[in-house]
């Protein structure tokens, strides 16, 4: 190699960390091309030394190949830095294609676009410097195909994870949980005829799908058992007596690669042990690889907050961050089943490094995933008919999607309101401030004795209404703040559903292609019972589910609206209050 | 004459008011011509008979005479209708050239678009009809020159005065004072240099313009006298120790032309004698005639609420115009030397119709008029020196200008303001209320038992957005409405400003030029003395004024923005105890 090489993209550097900002055909000069991480230093023709994304830089052939699989060219870093910046000012409007944001990736072409190098996620010896640690920094594509700050972005955009001390085997662990990456890309559902080169990686949608429990000879390898009991409700899971908590805070920055660069790391303190544990955004992504693998078929595991490469450390983000975070995991602690896998409580509780180790190795090689989690479901009421599991399925579909619906529109209102609160209103109020501290200082000028009461009063006035400007514009944080990101979690978390309520309607199907199975021998008529009674247990476990998510959803629809009406009620009244008292400056004549 | 005519330009008819909408082009045949007023009765091609401007049909060459003038063709009607209906909806943007809406139509052309038929106002022989009464019934540019409702027309556009039993000898009248007019057009003065047909007519503006004060030999013909003060705020004009003061009310539909035709007459009562006098708007449009003639050089007359053909009998309309006619009149007894005068005071307490004539005759013989009124003015103190005089001039051209911006300003802002209240903000908060009740009613068919505690609360909460989105768009009309009413006032009173200062400051620059004058014998060294003294009485006349227009000032700005805060404070008031109550209805689980 050269060790003059020419910039494929734009990259900004980020502040602090060492990073050299280059341009699209700017010509540089390798200096250290052994950082590793996915990074070279190189020298441009100012002299000015820095990191720049190594994919970002052409090498030989590597750099155009994606360009041959007839993807439009790449624009990479645009959006991004503003989304940053706007992380607070605007929520991206949610009046994108249904699902677009629900999970991972429902772009179906992510999975090619993911890594500039052209190889998949699962392929990093596509990548063209084959390192094992070569993940590419920076995603050219993520922020545009996306379009959304919280949309999460799958594994394979997750660019700051360069480092393996802490993963020593979980590269093979990861590989071998490809089917996750697969599933949480087919997650939306929209786009999954153009999936299929993952399809068959997730239990749900492939030919090994629920067919692969209905009829399987051996039930539960394992040891779990998640019993169904029947409350007042209905069909409800075991909660455990004492519900788990867990806090997420005191992000700290890190540093890898000698000081080169850097990451930030998350405190998280259980109430079981009150002994906080560390975690990188990369545990906890791989957290959610495992529940939604372990779970997904049979519980929505939702998304977790996007992953955002320029501009991590802006405290802003950071915040931004760790609040979903804490809101993913509040949610995961809350739900009995997760809460009280093992997967879960390793990542809550590990000891030490070794321990962690060794939980991360167990939970990987766990067999009870996919439709195979329905094995443990041990429900204590009588079978279901299958024509009413059918009808609950309907029922479940038709709410979930009528909630979607409902939820989409508050975000899109909430996004507009948002939009005029922190842009044109406050904009206005300042104005008509401005014009009556304006009016009054002419009034001032007219060297006319005694009116500066009125003068005063409508300085007074008019810093009121700057005041009040101020006030609007904050506002939004105070309040539709918390509206939007409920909401928005529930956007995710019903975006799942479709999948889940997938893999019911593909077993019923199955169910009804009974009789025809055992007419052409291809089933015995025993195996048509089991899978009768099996299908009335996936019941169980969805209506179970349904039955938490409904007592959750009145919780957090009850908390947010209480918060939100409370936040306005006192807004309204600051304002009446500081208009009440400019109004006491003036007097009548 | 043909039977059969054609239709010039399209007209909307006035429901209710017998007259016949027709399209530009149409082919009419004449049912009635003796109708007289301007109106013809005709009949249109599918049998519909009614009346129709008669200046809205091809009378052999006539109405085409202001095509050859150079005139763009007309448009007649656009705006008129959305004026109307928008009365209430929206301030028209105030950020048109200077002056435009202070006064009298300063479109330099409107003099000549007024009438349609080509002929002046003053020249009504020019109509091609001919009749005494023929002015014409609509004026298919005033709505589109002007542009804004409160845009004073001139005499010349007000079409519903084609009635002549209370005018008796008030045509020959009309036509004596039409200085007053060309006055009105120069007021802007923006325009000055394309008006100057009418300018000669003015004192303040031509060759007979203050010198005709500064010169004459023989002051104070009438017996008028205007004594000035000196008091705490410098020269003050004497008060009465009674204020004037009168009530607008009671606005009536007359009829004329055997019911064929309507107007409105408005009953005024002033508080000295409390019995009513009825006058219609062209009363009031005499009355402002007079009082710009009598005082216009010493005291800015403000213009009339402005006039309006299309939909002048709608409710709206009228209510707005009796409130603005009523502004104008407590403005006019506010001030002692207009409220005093013989033609403010036989407007308001005529006995009877004798009376009224005789009165009206009497003030349009009265000779003192334009700069003469200064020769009545007595003030008390000492003589000023001339450059006292001007630094005063100065010091009042400054503010008075000054004071202008800022009142633009407010109504700008006002007007963007009122345009976002009464449009996107109400519609954004009633999808806010919709969204929560849509999101309500999705959870109501979860079929989830014991959620309608919440349900019950979100529905209630998306109600109350829903009213917030009422209040929101019903405030304007509860606050700003006065604020911008005030605003547009004074934006009329200081466009009145430059031409008062005009004839000041040509008042000095004579008086500058004297020493040249007596060098070269035109005037004697005596008359330089009497000059001097003179302008001095200017002086004294003008800070008088401002001292008037001060005090006025505070006590108008004191009062709107007291109403202003307190309709405020209000409005944020019952918007947070609704939304309390909206919040109590929620409970914590």
């Amino acid at each position: 190699m050269a060790n003059k090489v020419q910039v494929l993209y734009d990259f900004t550097a980020e502040v602090g960390n060492n990073e050299l900002t280059v341009k699209e055909g700017e010509t540089l000069t390798i200096t250290n091309q052994s950082i590793g991480g996915g990074w070279i230093e190189a020298q441009n023709s100012r002299g000015e030394v820095g990191l720049v994304p190594e994919d970002y830089i052409e090498f030989g052939k590597a750099a155009p190949s994606f360009q041959a699989a007839g993807h439009p060219a790449p624009t990479p870093n645009v959006g991004v830095v503003n989304q940053d910046l706007s992380i607070f000012d605007s929520y991206a409007p949610a009046a994108a294609p249904a699902h677009n944001q629900a999970s991972n990736g429902n772009d179906p072409w992510s999975v090619f676009n993911a890594d500039p190098s052209g190889g998949s996620n699962n392929n990093w010896a596509a990548n063209p410097e084959g390192t094992q640690t070569g993940k590419s920094p920076a995603d050219p594509w993520g922020s545009i195909s996306q379009g959304h700050p919280q949309a999460y972005q799958g594994p394979g955009a997750e660019f700051d994870e360069w480092d393996d001390e802490w993963d020593d085997k979980s590269t093979t662990g990861y590989a071998e949980s490809e089917s996750g990456d697969g599933a949480a890309m087919q997650r939306g559902g929209a786009h999954a005829s153009s999936m299929k080169i993952s399809l068959n990686k997730f239990p749900g949608f492939s030919k090994n799908g629920p067919e692969l429990y209905l009829l399987c000879k051996q039930l539960a390898k394992s040891k779990e058992r998640l019993p169904i009991y029947v409350g007042e409700v209905g069909p409800v899971w075991s909660y455990p007596e004492t519900q788990f908590d867990c806090v997420v805070a005191d992000p700290k920055k890190g540093s890898k690669l000698y000081g080169l660069k850097s990451y930030i790391e998350y405190q998280i303190t259980p109430n079981t042990t009150n002994r906080p544990v560390n975690h990188r955004y990369k545990h906890f992504d791989w957290l959610y690889e495992r529940l939604l693998d372990k779970f997904g078929s049979a519980i929505p595991i939702p998304s977790l907050p996007d992953k955002q490469v320029t501009g991590r450390f802006e405290e802003e983000f950071i915040k931004m961050r760790m609040e979903r975070l804490q809101g993913w995991m509040t949610r995961m602690c809350r739900h009995p089943v997760v809460s009280c896998s093992d997967v879960f409580q390793i990542f809550l509780t590990y000891k030490d490094e070794k321990d962690w180790k060794m939980g991360k190795r167990k939970a990987e090689k766990d067999e009870t995933v996919g439709v195979m989690i329905f094995s443990t479901i041990e429900p204590e009421a009588a079978d279901l008919d299958p024509s009413e599991v059918e009808q609950k399925c309907e029922q479940f579909s038709r709410f979930t999607k009528a909630m979607d619906d409902g939820v989409k529109e508050i975000l899109t209102v909430g996004n507009e309101h948002w939009k005029r609160c922190t842009g044109p209103l406050p904009k206005e109020y300042q104005r008509i401030g401005k014009a009556f501290q304006n009016l009054s200082s002419v009034f001032t000028s007219s060297g006319y004795q005694g009116e500066s009461t009125l003068t005063d009063a409508m300085t007074a006035a008019g810093k009121t209404y700057e005041e009040i400007a101020q006030m609007v514009a904050e506002q939004p944080k105070k309040d539709l703040h918390f509206v939007m990101e409920t909401n928005n979690e529930y956007k995710g978390l019903l975006g799942c559903f479709p999948d889940t309520i997938g893999v019911h309607k593909a077993a019923i199907e199955k169910v009804k292609e009974a009789d025809k199975l055992v007419a052409t021998s291809k089933i015995t008529p025993q195996d048509k019972v089991t899978m009768a009674k099996r299908v009335s247990t996936m019941s169980y476990a969805l209506q179970a589910e349904m039955n938490h998510f409904h007592s959750n959803r009145i919780y957090d629809y009850n908390r947010v609206m209480q918060l939100y009406l409370e936040e306005q009620v006192k807004f309204y009244e600051t304002i009446a209050a500081k208009l009440r008292q400019a109004h006491g400056q003036f007097t009548t004549m």
